[in-house]
C-alpha cells in the first residue's frame, strides 16, 4: 500500500491520558504536518477518554485507530479487542495486557487484517518490537539479552556512580521521577519479565507467559556486591535473557555481572539496551531512553506512522516450545562469615558436594566483618541453589548467603 | 496485508553471485520452512543471473521479488528500474546506485507500488535503515552520527589495541578479509561517505547526493594521533555525521575523537553502529557487524520477509534542504616543529588572528622530534582551515599540520 492510496486524515481515538497520554497529543500536533508531508496523510485526534470523561463506543466509532494508554488489564482488553472486532488499527503500549492476552489480540488482529502496534510496551523508544517482528524475522535468533527496565538500571547505575545503598538510589530514583512510589514492579523484576516474555514471543514464535519467566529483583543488592563490580570492571545489570536451551527456551530475568566488553555493561543511567544473537548476524545491539512520557509518546507515534505506511507486520500464530527452567551459568557467592578458621573448608565441602567448582575466593575483612567472596565456574541454576541452601545452614554463616550471576567472556 | 492473503511460494530472482550472493542463496534454503511458518509463504529461487549465466528477462518473468547484488550503476540501475516497471518488488544492497539514482529508483516504487528493500546497502544488519523509514518516520531527527565502515573501523581499532601503524594494520585487514585489494573507496572515506547520504535522505527527507557529502579518509592517521587517544581515554573513529544546521543540512565522513562515554566511542573491531538523536527520543544507537556474506545476507533476507509481510514503508518525495558546507567544530591539531623558542608563540598568533581559541596544549618530543599537540574550541571549519594553512606556511613546521576533529561531550 502507498500513501496515494490513502484519502482524508487517520483519525485517531485515544484511551487514557496520563504521563504518556498527554505527551502523545502534544506531539501529534507538534508532527502532524511533517507526518502529512511524509505519508500524505493527516493525523486528527478523534477524542480522549479518561476517568472522568469520553465513551468509549463513541470514539470508536469517529476512529480509524485506537491508540491505548490506559495500562492494566481491564476494560483495556476489552476495548482494544472490540477496536480490531470493528476493524480499527490499534496501537498499545501495555505490557501487561500483552503478555496475558498477546495470543488472543495478535490472532483477533491476524484475522480481522487491522494493525496490532506495540512498539512502545517494550524498552520504551528502543524499536527492537519493530526489529524483530520485521528485520529479524527471517533470522534464527538464538538469545535475546536485554535491560528493559530503567528503574532498576537508574538504581543500578547510581549505586555505582556514588556508592548510596539500595535505599538512597530507589529515594534519588523516585525523585527525579524514576521510580513510582510504590517502585515494587519495577526493582521485584516483574516489570522486566513481563517484557521478556514479549521479547521471547517475537524472538522464538513461542506462547510466553509470566508465570514462564522466572524472575528475581535487586532489593538485595548490596553495597557489597556494587564494590566487587567496581573492582573487577564488571557491569552489575538487572539483566533479562531469553534463549533457545536444548530445543526449548529459558527466559528470565536476575541481577547479573556483566563482564566490561559486554554490550551492554556500559549502559548506564535510565536507558534501555537489547542485544540480539543469531548465528547469522552475530549480535545486533539496540540502546536508548527506556521510559518518560515524550520518549514512550514517540514510541507510540512510530507505530501510528507506520500504520499509515501499512507496514506493520502480522504475528504468526505460536507455535509453543518446551519452557526450560533450569539453566546453566557462573555465580558470584557473597558469604558473612564467622572469623575462624576452617570456614572456607567447611564451604568448600558442600560445594564440592554438589560438584560446584570454585573458580575464584577472595576473604575480606575481619572478626564481625569477615566475609567470603567466590566465583564459581558455570554450573546449573538448581545444582548451585542446593549447594547455596546447605552453605546456609553452616553454623558459620553470619547472614543468608547472597548470590549473583556472572554473565562470562567465553560464552557469547 | 496479512499473511493469510497470500498464496504460492514468493518466487526470488537473484541478480549477482559474489560473496554476498551466495551466502544469501545458500541462507533462503537453511530458512525457507522457517520462513513459511512465519508468513504463510514459501522462498522459492527462480533464477540467478551471473556474469556468465543466466538471462534477465527470464528471470524478471519468473520472479515476483528480484534481488540485486551485482553493485555498481549499469546494469544494476536498468535491472532495478526495469523491475520495478514490471510491478516486481525489488530488495538491493547497493549503496552506489541508490545514493546517485536513489530519487528515480524510490519514485518509480512508489509510483507502481511495489516494494523497494535496502536494509542491506548501509550498515549491514544493523537495521537503521527500517528505524529511519519506520520507527522513527514519525520523530523530527536532529543528527546521526555512525561508524558505517567496517573497514576503517577495524584498521583504527586494531593500530589502537595493537600500536600498529596505518600500513601494518591495513595488511592485517586484508589479510582477514575485512579489506578489499585495493581498498581505497572504504580507506578514502568514499563508502562511508554513500552511506551517510542514505542516511541523511531517510533522516531529514531531503535529496543527498554524493557530491552533497564532504568526506576524508583514514590514510592520514598516524601513531601519534592513535597515541594521543589512548592516553586520553578517547575513541578515534571514521566518522559520518548528519546533522541539521541553519535550517539545512550537513553531511560529513571525517575522522573524530570521541569522548570516552559516547555510544560510539567503544565500537570496534569490524562493527557498524549509528546514534540517532532528536529531541522528543534523546537518541538511540543501533550496532553490529558492518559487512561479511552471512551478515549482508541476511539483511537482504530480513527486506524479502519484509516484501511477504508487506511492511516495507513506501518513501514520500524527497523535500529539498539547502546543503550547508561548513559546520562547527573543535579540532586536534598536531604539528611537527623545529625545537626552538617561540614556535609556540608563532602558531599562537596565527590562531589569534583567525580568532580561534586554543583549549590545550602540549609540547611533546625534543630536538628533531619535537611536536606541539593543541585542541581548540568549536570554531567553524573554514576559519580553522584557513589558520591551519597559515600555520603550514610558517618556517618552524617540520611538515604539514595535522587536524582530527573532537567531539566533546558538552555537544551532545
Amino acid at each position: 500500500m502507498t500513501s496515494a492510496d490513502l484519502v482524508g486524515p487517520l483519525r485517531v481515538g485515544l484511551l487514557g491520558h496520563g504521563t504518556v497520554g498527554s505527551a502523545f497529543a502534544t506531539l501529534i500536533e507538534q508532527r502532524a504536518a511533517a507526518i502529512e508531508r511524509l505519508t500524505g496523510r493527516r493525523l486528527e485526534p478523534s477524542g480522549v477518554l479518561t476517568r472522568s470523561r469520553g465513551d468509549f463506543e463513541e470514539i470508536l466509532a469517529g476512529s480509524d485507530v485506537i491508540v491505548e494508554l490506559l495500562g492494566g488489564i481491564e476494560p483495556a482488553r476489552s476495548y482494544v479487542l472490540a477496536a480490531i472486532e470493528a476493524g480499527k488499527h490499534v496501537v498499545t503500549a501495555n505490557k501487561q495486557l500483552l503478555c496475558q492476552h498477546g495470543e488472543q489480540l495478535w490472532a483477533a488482529a491476524a484475522e480481522r487484517g487491522v494493525a496490532l502496534g506495540f512498539e512502545a510496551a517494550v524498552a520504551g523508544v528502543v524499536p527492537v518490537v519493530r526489529v524483530l517482528r520485521s528485520s529479524l524475522a527471517g533470522a534464527h535468533v538464538e538469545r535475546v539479552h536485554g535491560i528493559v527496565n530503567g528503574t532498576t538500571n537508574f538504581i543500578l547505575s547510581e549505586m555505582t556512580r556514588t556508592g548510596a545503598n539500595y535505599d538512597e538510589a530507589l529515594a534519588q530514583a523516585q525523585e527525579l521521577g524514576y521510580a513510582e512510589a510504590d517502585p515494587t514492579e519495577d526493582v521485584g523484576g516483574k516489570d522486566a519479565a513481563a517484557k521478556m516474555a514479549i521479547l521471547a514471543r517475537l524472538a522464538f514464535g513461542a506462547p510466553v507467559r509470566l508465570e514462564d519467566v522466572r524472575y528475581e529483583g535487586i532489593e538485595g543488592i548490596t553495597v557489597d556486591d556494587i564494590e566487587y563490580a567496581r573492582e573487577l570492571g564488571l557491569g552489575l545489570k538487572l539483566l533479562g535473557t531469553a534463549e533457545r536451551v536444548d530445543g526449548g527456551i529459558a527466559v528470565s530475568v536476575h541481577p547479573a555481572f556483566l563482564y566490561a566488553g559486554h554490550p551492554l555493561a556500559s549502559v548506564s543511567g535510565p536507558f534501555n539496551a537489547v542485544t540480539i544473537e543469531s548465528e547469522a548476524i552475530t549480535e545486533v545491539t539496540l540502546s536508548g531512553p527506556g521510559a518518560g512520557g515524550p520518549q514512550t509518546a514517540s514510541a507510540v507515534l512510530g507505530d501510528v506512522v507506520a500504520v499509515i505506511q501499512g507496514s506493520v507486520a502480522a504475528l504468526a500464530p505460536a507455535d509453543p516450545l518446551p519452557i526450560v527452567s533450569d539453566t546453566v551459568s557462573a555465580f558470584y557467592l557473597h558469604l558473612e562469615v564467622v572469623d575462624r578458621p576452617r570456614v572456607l573448608a567447611a564451604v568448600a565441602q558442600v560445594l564440592g558436594d554438589h560438584e560446584v567448582s570454585v573458580k575464584s575466593v577472595v576473604q575480606k575483612g575481619l572478626g564481625d566483618n569477615a566475609r567470603l567472596v567466590m566465583v564459581v565456574h558455570p554450573v546449573l541454576s538448581s545444582r548451585f541453589e542446593r549447594a547455596r541452601e546447605q552453605i546456609a545452614r553452616l553454623e558459620e554463616m553470619r547472614s543468608s548467603p547472597r548470590a549473583i550471576r556472572v554473565l562470562e567472556e567465553e560464552f557469547t
